[in-house]
């Protein structure tokens, strides 16, 4: 049986892809995978993911350079998440140049704080769109 | 504007929430929660998820007493996933006895193998089913 058949996808043929820094503990990032980005994800040990928004497989860091090598993958009990452990090459997982998405904390009546600075400016590590 | 406001509820209405214990890093499980779930969680500083099985809310840890102690809520860049930085009372997180959900391991062909130890046997945790 292949990862594969061990994995519930949902609606969309599509399963939750948590990116963990490997050695920092730091939750990067959430995306989704199909089952080619997963398998390519696995042949080429570097996170691949699908993007839902341009519908189309997304290879992370592709013009960032901001690339998330693999080092561990796995799934959950009931087969519907996985969990990457990645190195994060340029050490900016985030596409606001943050080291992380979830940079966004809340207090206990919901306010929301920004409490990571941003490392790299967006436009220069995509082009600027002006 | 609420926390609640700011996020990008999918189809269901639902939002991915991902634990993480907040002392070792390790992430515990990912799970959902509706509006009311989140709005419960921050109020009563305990996760509580919705479960899409049983169409309810699901106090984590109400019948195992494996609650998890909220430390911190944040969220994503893009508002579409949470992460929670949990105390998990008990040490373990996963219905099958383990700490955290991820205990199965993917090498590089697929083949899935189990890491992680069952530290309490789940009839003991939920009351034997027989």
């Amino acid at each position: 049986m292949s990862l594969s058949e061990h994995i519930k996808w949902n609606e969309h043929g599509l399963v939750p892809a948590i990116a963990q820094d490997w050695q920092s503990g730091d939750v990067l990032m959430m995306a989704w995978m199909n089952a080619e980005a997963l398998e390519l994800t696995l042949k080429e040990q570097r996170a691949i993911y699908y993007s839902r928004s341009r519908q189309a497989l997304w290879r992370k860091g592709e013009e960032s350079g901001n690339v998330q090598r693999l080092h561990e993958l796995r799934l959950d009990c009931d087969g519907d998440t996985l969990l990457l452990k990645v190195e994060q090459i340029g050490g900016i997982a985030c596409h606001t140049g943050r080291r992380s998405c979830f940079y966004q904390l809340a207090d206990q009546q919901g306010e929301l704080a920004v409490t990571d600075a941003v490392l790299k400016d967006p436009d220069e590590m995509y082009g600027s769109k002006a």
